[in-house]
């Protein structure tokens, strides 16, 4: 077939792990963007189809080492987080964008991520340039970013159920979040936490008492907020799945909350976004491999529940990396990101 | 063997169903309690260990009619809300104590009973009398009792771990309460909820805008702070697993909650209590089959959160209502339920 | 944009059950076919959007109600058995090409298929004409057809696992075919077997004393032998999973079979057929929401034993009757099927 | 309470990974037999009730070191292959009775075992003397033993279900044992197979080219045959569950078998067998934390189907290990292990 048309080139950092693999993934089907280089320290040299026979598209690729030159329009970096800053600078300088998937530029504050992720930050040069990217709050600046700090999944799934409310002052707060999240969070990396015996028979609570996306959270909600955010309570629990996450949001507005008005706050908000649905009650298949979030406000009593759903490897990691790519690369936002997820 | 050991007997309604079943399973290792009659609408005159191969000790006995006349110590009734006021008038009256499994005995107003199930109440005059059949807070009424209230699997949890707090006016409220269960609950009949591709790859949550075991709750809650309890707002959720539950609990005291103190409130009101264990995160196969309640206080970053686990038809339900009659019985409280829990 | 691009247009029987709902959402990234028709008796008049938030490119469509006059190109029947004969012969009188994802034509002998399924074939004639819908197996035959028998889900995993064997009479049985299954096969519908407490704790072999698939396979494997096939002693389970097949084969052929000879049987077999895939020992998320069957040759001791993965929903159903519809249309084999399967 | 009642003492060896932690589990309720020493390498000197709080009775009990100096009636050694062949002459020549869970005594020939295992015995002296722990085909040999070899978790389930047929002579071989398990055998030890987002997706297959366990099986089945016994083909398959063994059985005696005399010759073997139940289809469930072992007999068209269930923790280890010593010590067969499995 003779074709002008032209593809953007990405490399994929971190290929081995489940984050690139699933970029990987979803890149696989992708009409306009085209791998190039599939990095991974530990499986360099091998070929992708070997390690992951699901991606028969890219078979006969070998996957780079982690020190290889990159050369491509974008660059994902889904490594853990201390890595991307160290790697940044470099490819800005080179003329590739950056989306990075760990949570190198997510705060803006260096001394904030200092006392979060317990060492200093290797390039705080660049916090200040980096665009936080969920594409339903600030499409816009994604758009003209150069690098993009990918959202965690915890955050993209409270942040977009919380936005409208917190834009408009219709919360005070505290806000409990009460996250349920599948397993493959964890990472491929052999844990006691995910040892298959001990989450599999239970429900298992962490990250008290903080954990590490609560800053996250509470510096983007001060920005929508423009002062004040309602304090969180965020609890995450691992339940016996592998993909997705239920955030099950309590604000305390108390019997006062005004249902149609809350409505019509977030259809105006998400009205001109592809990804975001409020509906129903949630189901977390209809989020699997998808870049989709699902919302439902909904009622216990007179006080007020939101639910929030998508697969954390998909709108909570990798394919929200694939919706702010196409943006900086001026391509078709929902491109290679229109296949629909399971009814089960 | 020449004994002088004189069994207690029992009778179990709705022995075809899964706390009817898991009476039987306790029972069957009870050993100061025969359980007489096995009750059952559906398999009347099969036998036992056709129907449940793992209840060896029952295989010969024949299940009876839903009608047949009771004489035993003790029934317990283990059938949908709405019956057990059909039949406690009468087993009253024959001298048989009941533990009853179902919601018909839990509030003690019957305008409230009707608003809620949707049924006038057809036994009010015996609420008064009526027992709430949680030991660790109405031990010495149960004690006394001809006709014990078992709590719902939700109550359990839920009040358990919060009693210690409204008894002592530690908390304004609302206190929000997201509870993750498993799937047994639901009893023994298929519905679409508890269909298995329908259920095992998502969380579902459930029951708004308003479960039925809300009013529940807020009666003994009024009860053990005398006044104005803290407002609930309680939602359920549904998880891929059979049994078990894990309510986490997240009271509204805000950033002042005082650990030593309530740490010590715990430890005074379940000290004596051999069911109930304060102590680390919990997991549920450690309650898994037992009577027990485990219950963990811990700090999301200034706010109070309360873990408390426990089995459905355990704790939340069967073996509950085996303590419950241990002590209507005057037996030992723990007799028959000494076995722990698993590892995994 | 100005196209002159033609698109196909499907109507979709049983568009309310899970292998409705899969084509549909198979065919709503189809580049070159339409759903026009979504049947469903159940939801008749709904819109699909609510019942499938999943679709969101079918939201606004309606539900045919079952009566509803067919106008399309082909015709996909995910129906009970018993239906597709009583609606086949209008349909192909109308030129519509049909894709029946029922058992009703999968045996050309009509006094086999009363025997099978318990009442007599009510379209015999064109029972004959019927092509069984195996592409790899039977593609010329599937390019011509106007009636095609789509495979069921145990069938296909098995035919494409034994077919290079048969085909070259390598094995004299009996071959035991041991297949672990998800529980969406058991379709929509809540049944006792497929209830959430009973399934999610176990592994349930079924179909005992014979499957209604073993005369399918063997009819098939007789045409492929081209006489006296080996006898398949066949056990499915239910295994606590939503999506995905895994049979275990062991063919009785001894400690002498040879492993290259065998290799190279499967290379000549499926090297061009793009969704087959032999290689490592498979693993059943590679195969979800994809129309790949995984196959891999090992050796237990000296004997050999084949593992064939795919998705029930997938290869196993909708998508591989999409892949039949892509043959009879002259459409390109893979067109809309070429998403890649997950990692995890 | 003044008693003459003489309790027997037991150390447990590995009490911190999860055979040695059912055994804890399961002596907690012995009324015979108690734990003196809870030995740990991982946890010496934390207590019991730290790392396991559903073990309350040893709730204050410490570990003892690896080293620690035994002085028990039993002891039970829980820890990996390798280990047990250097404590066993030791604790033997102390007058201590030995019950090995590894695989260090279970054959006989010590060249087979630096064959299967990869070093050699290093205390082959003892090997002629230790009885293999499967009661119901060896009681009176472990009456007698001062060393038992407790069978794997595999062998009990394949062995326990073929041993009739094979004493007899019924059937000839090849046998397949398509066998699956529960996670939990994997042990403790997180690894990358057990990583709950690799295998909770999936069934996996694996022990190809052969598995350690069949040169047991072997072992034993010929001993029962007196000669030459039939091959097994057997391939363990993961499934996503933490307890439990299912094994599918295909004997290969075709059409011919004789059901009747099958069903008398399990009747006659196995009736005065308390732990050990022939009938329909088993659910795991059922043989959850117990000592059972279900059987059924079935036929997959003329083909003889055998289903075997337990509990790999439970009569496929810890408390299979305390059947043995119950036996050893003189004791009622059942102390102990009288506890009815669940019903879901």
């Amino acid at each position: 077939m003779v074709t002008t048309h032209q593809m953007s080139t990405a490399a994929v950092y971190g290929a081995g792990g489940y984050l690139g693999g699933e970029l990987l993934r979803v890149l696989s089907a992708h009409p306009d963007i085209e791998v190039t280089q599939a990095i991974s320290r530990t499986h360099a040299n091998e070929r992708v189809g070997d390690r992951a026979p699901n991606l028969d598209r890219f078979a006969d690729l070998a996957f780079s080492p982690a020190d290889a030159a990159v050369d491509a329009d974008v660059a994902f970096l889904a490594r853990p987080s201390g890595e991307a800053m160290q790697r940044v600078p470099d490819l800005l300088e080179r003329g590739v964008r950056v989306v990075d998937l760990s949570a190198d530029y997510r705060l803006r504050d260096p001394s904030l991520y200092a006392r979060v992720y317990g060492r200093p930050h290797a390039d705080p040069s660049h916090l200040d340039e980096a665009v936080y990217g969920l594409p339903e709050l600030f499409r816009d600046d994604v758009r003209r970013a150069r690098l993009v700090a990918n959202p965690g999944c915890y955050p993209t799934a409270t942040l977009l159920a919380l936005a409208p409310l917190v834009k408009s002052h219709e919360i005070a707060g505290p806000v409990v979040v009460d996250a349920k999240s599948g397993t493959s969070g964890v990472g491929a990396e052999p844990t006691s936490t995910s040892h298959h015996p001990e989450v599999a028979g239970t429900v298992l609570p962490y990250g008290t008492p903080e954990h590490r996306h609560v800053p996250e959270m509470t510096e983007i909600l001060r920005r929508l907020d423009g002062g004040a955010p309602p304090r969180l309570v965020f609890v995450p629990h691992l339940v016996p799945l592998v993909r997705g996450i239920l955030c099950s949001i309590y604000p305390s507005t108390g019997p006062t909350g005004d249902a149609d008005r809350w409505s019509e706050l977030y259809r105006r908000a998400y009205g001109a976004s592809p990804f975001v649905r409020v509906g129903p009650t949630p189901r977390l298949p209809w989020a699997s491999g998808t870049n989709r979030c699902y919302l439902s406000l909904q009622r216990s009593g007179s006080d007020p529940v939101i639910f929030s759903a998508l697969d954390n490897l998909g709108k909570g990691g990798a394919s929200q990396a694939v919706q702010n790519a196409n943006l900086m690369l001026g391509l078709d936002e929902t491109a290679g990101l229109r296949t629909a997820g399971f009814a089960v």
